[in-house]
Formats: C-alpha cells, sequence, structure tokens
C-alpha cells in the first residue's frame, strides 16, 4: 500500500482526525487523537515550564496595520492570510487577519512590558491555533488550512549573546522533545533564500517520511534585533544606554502528531511511544467457561496495579480475542497483556510488544517490573528503528569535480534512486536558488552530518 | 473603591490579563493569570473526564450554509458574528464565520458518526476561543469579543430520559466546579424569551457579583431533538426503528476566572482559591546579619518537604520583608510561611493566612500537616464567605396581593435598596417580557430557593 493511502487511512480508523468537514484542510481530532496531541504537547509544555518559558495566550485577531508592520514579514504571509472584514452586517473599520503565526501579536505587547534590561529576558510561549489560506493540496495534520495546534515560543534579550544561547537551548529542547516521541531528525541551517521571513536565520528540524520525503517539523528563529526595531523594543541597558532587544522565536505542530503516527505505523496499524499513548496497556481476559470469574478477578487485580504507574485499559467486550488484539494494534497500544486460567494457575502472565510483535510469558507477581523493563526497551528501540529507516534515506555525494551541471545530474539520479536526503559537500558556488532550480529539488540548507558540513537536499512535503 | 475600578487595577497589578491590545475586547492572559486559568480548566477537563466525556477539537470556521443551517440558532447569533470573506488577495466562494459557539460545526459531524443506538450515549468537549463581535461595552475577562477560553460539551442521547439524565449530570459537574473555585451559585430556570437560540430550555448558573450585579457564569442547555432534526441526526433503534438523536451542551467561558478574581478579592489584591493558585505557598527568609545561612538552609529544607504536595515559592529577593508580603498579597497566595533566626531556634514556623490575614506559629517539624489542616479550612471558609455575601444579596419579596403596577414598584426598589437578587414567589401572570420591561432589571428566570419556587430578578452583567 502506497504511504499516503495508509496514512489516511489509518487516521480515520485509529480515530485520530476526521477531515470529512465542509471546508478544505480544516478537519476534526478526534478523542484517540485528541489524547496523543494532549500528550504530546504536555511534554514540550514540561520542557518549555523546566527551562523558565512561561505560557500564555495572546489574541487570534490582528489588524492589519500590525501585521504589515514588518514589511519582509508580510511580504511572506500576505497571500495566505485569512481576513475578517465584516461584524455582524457591518463592514469593520479595519481588516483583521487571522493569525498566520503570532510575531507582530506579541511584539506590540512586548513593546509595553520591556522598558529596562531587568525586564529581560521574557521567554513566553502559547499553545495555540493558526490559520493559512493554503492553495496547494491539504493533508489532515501535514498541511492544514486551521493548524490545530501551533506551539510558539518567543524570547527577548539583552545581549545578542543571551540571544545565540537562546537558540541553543531551543535546539536542545526539541530535541529532547523529538527523542521522547522517537522521531529522529536532521537539523539545517536553512539557506537565505527559505529562512523566516523577518529572521536573521532559521534553524529547522527535518525528518524523513516513509515514501522518503522530507517533513519539516520544528524551527528556531534568530530574529536578532529586526523585529525589536520595527516594533520598538528598545530598553535601557545597566550602564544607561538604549539598546533594541534581541530576539528568538520557534515553533512545533500538528506535524509533530503526524510524524509520530507516520513514522513509527506499520502494515497492522499505529505503533505509538509509550509516553503519548492514550492506552499504555490494554488487558485482555482469555475466557474459558467455567473458568470466568478467576480470570476477571485477576484482571482487576492487575490492572490495579498497573493503574499506579500507567494508562490502562481492560478490554472486557463480548467479542473474539483475537479481534480484540487487531482493534488494539490498530490504535498503537505499546503493550497487551494477556491472562488464561492456566497463565493463573502457573502465576504468569503473556506480555505482547506492538512494535516488534515480540510474545513474553512474565511472572505475574512482578509486572510491574516487568512492563517497566519492556517499555524502556520499547522506548528506545522504537528510536533506534526510526533512526535506522532515517539512516538510510541518506545518501552522501561526493563531489570531487565542480561541474555544476554534472553535479546536479548526480544530485537528480540520486533522488529518484534513493529518495531521502542527498548530502552534497559544501561548495559556495552551488549553494543558491539556481542550483535549486536545476535539481527540481529543495535545498533544506547546510547540515552538519557527521561532523562534516554538507549542503542537504531533499524532495519535501 | 468601586468594584469596577478594583477590578480593572487588580487584573493590571497582579499580572492576570493585559487589554492594551488595538483591538476591543482582546486581550492577553499574562503569564500568571494564564496559571489559573490553566488550574481552573484542569479541574473541569477531571470532572469532564471522570464522567465519560472525550475531549476533541473541532474547527474554529464555520461556512455561512452550515451556521445558518438552523433557523432560531443562527438568528441568535448573527448580528455578533465575524466574518472571514477574503483568503490572501482573493474573495472566499463561501463566507466563514468565526465560531461563536460549535452547535452546527459539531452536530455536522455527528451526522457522520451516528447511525445506530450504540453509537450513542455521544458526550464531547472542547476548550476552545470563541468569537463574538460585541457591540455593548467590553470588560476584561467577562465581555469579549475574542473568549479565550470556552469549554462547550456536546452530547448526543437515543432517548429523552438519557438527556434529561444528562441534564442533571452536567448541572452536578458544574455544581462540584464552582466549589472547587469557591464560588456560590443560584441555578436558574432562563425564562422562554432568554433561552439558548435553537433549546427546549437552557438552566443557569448565576452568581453575585460585589457590585450586586449578578453575572451567568455557566449554562445547560436541553436542545431535544430540534438541532437533531436539522442535522438529521437520525440513527436505528433498538426494536429496528428511527429516532432523532437527543442531545444537551453545556458551557463554561473565562467568565469563572473573572468570577474568581471578582469575589474573593479583598483591598490588598486576589485570594485565590487554594487548587487553582500559580502559587499555593509562597516562604520568606527573614534574614538577619550574621545568621543568614542557617535561614536559608531551613528554607530550602522546608520547600524541598512542601513541593512535595504544594506549588511553592521561595521568595529570597534583596529587599525588605514588608514589601514581599504586600507583592504575595497582592498576587492573592494563599499561604505565606516567614522563617526567621529566632523561629529556627525554637522549632517553628510562622503561617500567615491570606484568606484573613490569621497568623499562626506552628511546629516546623509538622509543618505538611499544618498546611494540610490550614488549607482545608481556607478552602471552607472561602466558600462559606462568599456564601454569606451572596446570600445577603438576596430579597425575597412577599407577594399577596395581585398589583402588576405594585409589585413592579416593589422590585425597583428592592432593587435599587439592596441590589443583588430580588425573588418574588412564582405567579404566572408576571412571568413575562412585559413585567421584564416594567421594571428595568432582568428576569434570571425560575428559581428554587429554600425549597420554594421563586421568579428571580436581577441587574446583570
Amino acid at each position: 500500500m502506497e504511504f499516503s493511502e495508509w496514512y489516511s487511512e489509518i487516521l480515520e480508523k485509529a480515530g485520530i482526525y476526521d477531515l470529512r468537514y465542509p471546508i478544505k484542510g480544516c478537519g476534526v481530532y478526534l478523542p484517540y487523537g485528541f489524547k496523543i496531541r494532549r500528550y504530546s504537547f504536555e511534554i514540550l509544555r514540561k520542557l518549555l515550564d523546566d527551562t523558565n518559558h512561561d505560557e500564555t495566550l495572546f489574541p487570534m485577531l490582528i489588524p492589519e496595520n500590525l501585521l504589515a508592520k514588518e514589511g519582509e514579514h508580510i511580504k511572506g504571509f500576505e497571500d495566505e492570510v485569512y481576513w475578517v472584514t465584516h461584524g455582524g452586517k457591518s463592514p469593520l473599520e479595519i481588516k483583521l487577519a487571522l493569525r498566520p503565526t503570532s510575531e507582530t501579536t506579541m511584539y506590540y505587547m512586548m513593546k509595553q512590558w520591556i522598558k529596562v534590561h531587568t525586564d529581560l529576558p521574557m521567554k513566553l510561549y502559547q499553545v495555540v491555533n493558526t490559520f493559512r489560506y493554503e492553495t496547494k493540496h491539504t493533508r489532515p495534520l501535514i498541511r492544514l488550512r486551521e493548524i490545530m495546534s501551533f506551539k510558539e515560543a518567543h524570547t527577548a534579550h539583552s545581549t545578542q549573546d543571551d540571544c545565540n544561547k537562546q537558540i541553543k537551548e531551543a535546539i536542545e529542547i526539541y530535541g529532547k522533545f523529538f527523542d521522547e516521541i522517537c522521531i529522529p531528525v536532521i537539523i539545517s541551517k536553512r539557506p537565505e533564500w527559505d529562512k523566516f521571513p523577518g529572521a536573521d536565520y532559521t534553524m529547522a528540524f527535518d525528518t524523513i517520511f516513509p515514501d522518503g520525503k522530507t517533513m519539516q517539523i520544528g524551527t528556531v528563529h534568530n530574529l536578532g534585533q529586526n523585529f525589536a526595531k520595527t516594533f520598538e523594543l528598545e530598553f535601557e541597558t545597566p550602564d544607561g544606554n538604549k539598546d533594541y532587544a534581541y530576539q528568538t522565536c520557534y515553533g512545533i505542530s500538528d506535524r509533530a502528531i503526524a510524524s509520530l503516527i507516520a513514522i513509527h505505523g506499520d502494515e497492522k496499524g499505529l505503533v505509538i511511544p509509550i509516553d503519548v499513548a492514550p492506552i499504555q496497556i490494554v488487558l485482555i481476559p482469555l475466557l474459558f467457561k467455567g473458568k470466568e470469574e478467576i480470570v476477571i478477578e485477576k484482571i482487576k487485580e492487575l490492572s490495579k496495579i498497573l493503574k499506579t504507574k500507567y494508562r490502562v485499559h481492560v478490554d472486557d467486550r463480548d467479542i473474539r480475542p483475537g479481534r480484540k488484539y487487531n482493534d488494539w494494534e490498530i490504535k498503537g497500544v505499546p503493550l497487551r497483556i494477556e491472562i488464561g486460567p492456566r497463565d493463573i494457575e502457573e502465576g504468569k502472565a503473556v506480555i505482547v510488544r506492538r512494535d516488534n510483535g515480540q510474545k513474553m510469558t512474565v511472572e505475574a507477581f512482578n509486572i510491574l517490573n516487568e512492563v517497566e523493563k519492556t517499555f524502556e526497551d520499547y522506548k528506545a528501540s522504537l528510536l533506534q528503528k526510526a533512526t535506522e529507516k532515517l539512516e538510510k534515506y541518506i545518501t552522501v555525494i561526493e563531489n570531487d569535480k565542480k561541474d555544476l551541471l554534472l553535479l546536479s545530474e548526480k544530485v537528480k539520479f540520486a533522488l529518484s534512486e534513493s529518495k531521502g536526503i542527498i548530502l552534497v559537500p559544501y561548495i559556495e558556488s552551488i549553494y543558491n536558488e539556481e542550483f535549486e532550480g536545476l535539481i527540481d529539488a529543495s535545498v533544506l540548507g547546510l547540515t552538519t552530518y557527521n561532523g562534516k558540513e554538507y549542503i542537504s537536499i531533499a524532495r519535501t512535503y
């Protein structure tokens, strides 16, 4: 089955996201999908809270003149902004944009709050919906008109040095986050012509989807003083002078959810990383006539023990166990525990891992330890497996001769043969949009890989 | 100080909400305010999750023809809907509304999901932003154009009886929620002319603000089969027939946050209920020259113990203790603990309650128990104090004579004398909009008070 078909199907079958809404690119997070989103963003929230970011909530509407204040920025967004023009039946005096992102909103307010260097650093974030009038083909959780979950962080600092350190911290936080959801990433410095509109430079996190195309799943922007000058974020320095704030911003969206679905899933359905699984363990009683009660009792007992540490569900539906296995495999529940009368006699329980199908008989009394051990291994091996898949999609092209046309042919050939990311050792003469035009693919940017600097190239989502 | 002035000032001074945004009725939840919101809605989420409600996320935009599908409903909202008419520079083929509420969105999707009685009950909720183009005077967290936090639940059932039971459950859940944030409420059945557009009837939760005006802080609507018929939510009954789903919906917004600020606060600042306090305990070292270290050590030790159960902050700023007390009183931190060298010698700690200023010297080794005991009492007495304030604002008018004009004069007099809620024993002849016109106030509806049925009347926000 083609990946894109598999992806659409699993969103529906596992109850993640329903796109049958009468606006293209707008859909519904279903209960099971919403829980994955909730646990994922909770991890991100915790990482941000632990590094002294403050959660906030800013307005969704942006007056036209505010959005247009930063020239480069508005140029980057104006073709895809939704405009509110009427309230009730009356035309509004000034058009209001649905936020495509919140730089202008937040920096307008920061101007009210930042007066002196002791007001800095200021590290804010919010998790909100944002909007893009996408004219391209939309895809659920990947390219949406309503991005339902956008975690955007915005910081302001009193020195360039602090600002640079913040970029490092942001990259570290995102690295940890993607580790938690077992998604391997390639970090690149985006080329000038593809950086965030208004930024000094952009660092981006890409991963590779099963179809070999890359997906940008996180970005970190060094804004320097560009926005600060436009929004007059001037403050008094320790020595009594004036300076403009140095700023960064960084974001992660629903694409993180799309990635963990796409990258870990298999032909049976989802495979969910432990920490974001709505149900971490499903208990399935194997009932035999006359011995139902003892099994049900045992299941209750184990469930109670396991619930002290995990999200547990007991599937006591009156259907065949095989159908139950199937249902929970589709939903990607990390661990299934089966208990029948013989297991109870022997003091055993059978545990089955979703990621590799491994079936183990363990001592029932020791169930908590067994699960803990299994989950540790599950998590590590999920990331490892995903990393191996990603590595297979990376092709390094040696580039001794500097014949551009030949090189572009080599890149195109490699892309069509191997897909994924093609790495070409950095040479200045090819690092431009003209070369990008030749290869019919995207230049992701400058990427350090195994200690060496490359230009990274891929077909992207 | 007038209440409205106090309210505006405290939002700013305590760091709750900043309204200096260039769109009327749109503002920013500041970090401290956001945390109160977060903990408050977490309580609500837990109550809903525990009663088998599923959290979801539906689109924010509603096509005009979808919003207009239910005739009564759109009539109730059309004057205050924001309309998106353009994407980029292109006019949209069909106008899109910013959701004023999500009945139409959700029921359109429920139609896809509900086929047979076993698909029911369906109990969904979401916490989202909603929009009203308010032409009235806006007030922070009370009357907003962007309602930043709207918890809306929507349920569908296979029988009228289940639907009625759901109304009871919803009222119970909301009752528990308001108890948790120590807000006393009066529950009324809204009059026909003030029910939710499209509902069979509306039950509403009102509280009374310090200025004697009532504030609607929660509503529960029995929709019967009205929307179900419009949205064709038809399902197969157990006996193979067809029926339309029976529906309810209920909502709570930022007004819950406004209430807990308004009702518990005093001349010194906020008084926050324990469970939603961003900081539950602030520790303040009393430093004397030469004895700093021992105090700092003790504070660290206590903080570590207290953090196992509470949200704790150590204020080690280099300013006078008096200023610290003042700052944390403004922010409404429930408990302050002061430790000086003499306290340490004596094995004591001084704890000071924010709600009543009570100062107690307790055994330091027993600090966790002391705090727990104090918090129990704090919570009970916060609700009790608020309830007493509310009761003082309730005036029962005896109504033996049925002279409408005389009665309306009595009501008007009582309102101007006592403010708050005026209760008039129910008689059919006055329960109409004409009478409401006479009294220059709002009929809240039918209210059971001390076991008797009244018509409740008030000046409302």
